[in-house]
């Protein structure tokens, strides 16, 4: 989902780019057109973030995936062993690309405990205190589990895949050596992937890495080793822009808790008919996934809910049951409307 | 450069495509609205392109260079020796990224001869007949040339970068092992990829190959392994049936000869004031560099042009001088805008 402001923008901007009488998809990548367009976008989003100043930016061609190989391929290059936090099936694909590269130690796991899902507590992870990094998922869209807090890894750094869960809150970008995030979700389009990367963590990758897929080839050349994705890049400084003018992140982590208590609370109060099973401390506010205590209704639940004008409620085919996303776009009435004809549903069928 | 025509299609459809409601940015990728778009995007091409049947048709995020690691990763698992054609900036870089992963023999190279910069017979290369592929460049965009036949390679497969060429004449796709085409020059926006297969060149790739490079898991998931890059893959399926409105290759290689020939005569019959080197036979008709005979007037002409509202003539940094490009976006009508400017021009400083 995108904000409307900024698809009306793409779309009055489509043929005529700032007086330029061209498309961006037209501008030259190196032309002094663009080269405005990605500075501008890479200056609010520093504003936004607070990145510190040594910290690179880049962005990069291709989604979270892309760095699932790409953060093993330059952080292994010395020490082969690396860390990984297993919360769910974005953790998991993680893992599996990085045990092609290194020696991967699965330093905790997703539990169950009394029936809620949950992320055990540091004080029960074994850490390597010698791992080349630590890598966790802040927020994991399919089971709706999430890290109320950054993991403390001392000197080890810290690497997470942010794609759902970038902008909407204040962040410390200090406390990570790297930070990721596929733009789909809330910075714009399919097609690129921001990448903030604490200079020290740019070196030699291992040898047989695409020279594509080298962070110090990319910083080197400020992400225009090649012609970058450069749409997707202007759709990601409107997004960027749009979120400075609503009020930046301190407003949308507010917005994103409002929208999330909202469903949550109704849920809970109705567990006769809905259930969410994530423990409360290890929620997401972003996906919310639910299930009808009576499961036979759950496609009853679907269609009606799209005949309701509410689309995208499936749950992931490896989860089931039903999904609420709360992207930054998403706006408010969209959870009271869910809410409204959850409670009808409930009437109806309960 | 991008058809008036497709422009104003993506415009108008940005917020709402085919009555969703929503914009193509925001169709999930497994949802079947962007099957869709995929599946009629991937008809059109194979249509427009006359594709065997056995060849598979992937869409991939990144643009050509992405394609430099993974020809090679790819095809080298089993035989690490390949052949390459090093026409100029753009094979180099092939190259230099094959280099990394495989023997490199270069077959041929270009040449100056007489003072023309040409591309020697194939009766001159030196050929390996046991390299795993031989791989050229259709077009070199900073040197302006170009093959004017498809390479014989026996039973040694062809492996071709088409980024600048592709769609600017009628080809018989099964004389290639694999062809490959960034999006940027007559397929749309930059961000994607179009990589045209033979299905027995599908193999297990070089065991160390990031996931997402491996031609085989992209094949086996239709491009769809991670979200694919949406929005680019909805724009080349704009420009597709625009070319088949159009009149299909067949007339865009009339209209792209048109421009060219209207070009080249016009620098050929002026020889004292505007020159470009490259022996007709070798002549790329899609760019098409030149140089003016009193170089000091380089700066003056491209000022000049601008004013006149001729943009983006300035030579590669590599090159310098001048180039214009044909590519099928451009129209007629730039062609002689520009012949006119050179006329004048000449006249002036002449």
């Amino acid at each position: 989902m995108l904000p409307e402001a900024v698809l009306l923008q793409a779309q009055q901007e489509m043929l005529d780019w700032q007086g330029t009488g061209m498309s961006v998809m037209e501008l030259g990548h190196r032309g002094e057109a663009f080269q405005r367009v990605a500075a501008e976008t890479e200056s609010d989003l520093r504003d936004i973030l607070a990145v510190p100043a040594h910290y690179k930016l880049l962005f990069l061609a291709g989604g979270a995936s892309t760095q699932f190989a790409m953060v093993p391929l330059n952080l292994l290059a010395n020490n082969s062993a690396a860390d990984y936090i297993d919360t769910g099936i974005w953790s998991k694909k993680a893992i599996g690309e990085a045990r092609r590269y290194g020696d991967v130690n699965i330093a905790s796991q997703r539990v169950t405990r009394d029936g809620w899902a949950a992320i055990p507590p540091q004080a029960e992870w074994s850490l390597n205190p010698k791992a080349a990094y630590v890598h966790y998922t802040a927020n994991e869209t399919i089971e709706g589990i999430a890290f109320p807090y950054i993991p403390t890894t001392g000197d080890v750094p810290l690497v997470v895949d942010m794609t759902s869960s970038i902008l909407s809150a204040p962040l410390d970008v200090s406390r990570f050596g790297i930070i990721y995030a596929g733009a789909q979700k809330n910075l714009g389009q399919a097609g690129i992937t921001l990448v903030i990367v604490r200079e020290d963590l740019i070196r030699d990758p291992l040898p047989f890495t695409p020279t594509l897929f080298s962070y110090k080839v990319e910083a080197e050349n400020h992400s225009f080793y090649n012609t970058p994705p450069t749409y997707a890049w202007y759709m990601m400084g409107l997004v960027a822009k749009w979120v400075k003018r609503e009020g930046g992140l301190a407003e949308f982590a507010k917005r994103t808790q409002r929208k999330s208590t909202k469903l949550y609370s109704y849920i809970d109060s109705n567990a006769d008919f809905y259930r969410n099973t994530v423990h409360p401390t290890y929620r997401s506010c972003i996906n919310i996934p639910f299930n009808l205590v009576n499961e036979a209704l759950t496609e009853t639940f679907l269609i009606e809910a799209a005949a309701a004008g509410l689309t995208n409620l499936k749950g992931h085919k490896l989860a089931g049951g039903i999904r609420a996303s709360m992207y930054n776009a998403m706006p408010e009435a969209g959870v009271d409307a869910l809410v409204t004809f959850m409670q009808a549903f409930a009437l109806k069928y309960g």
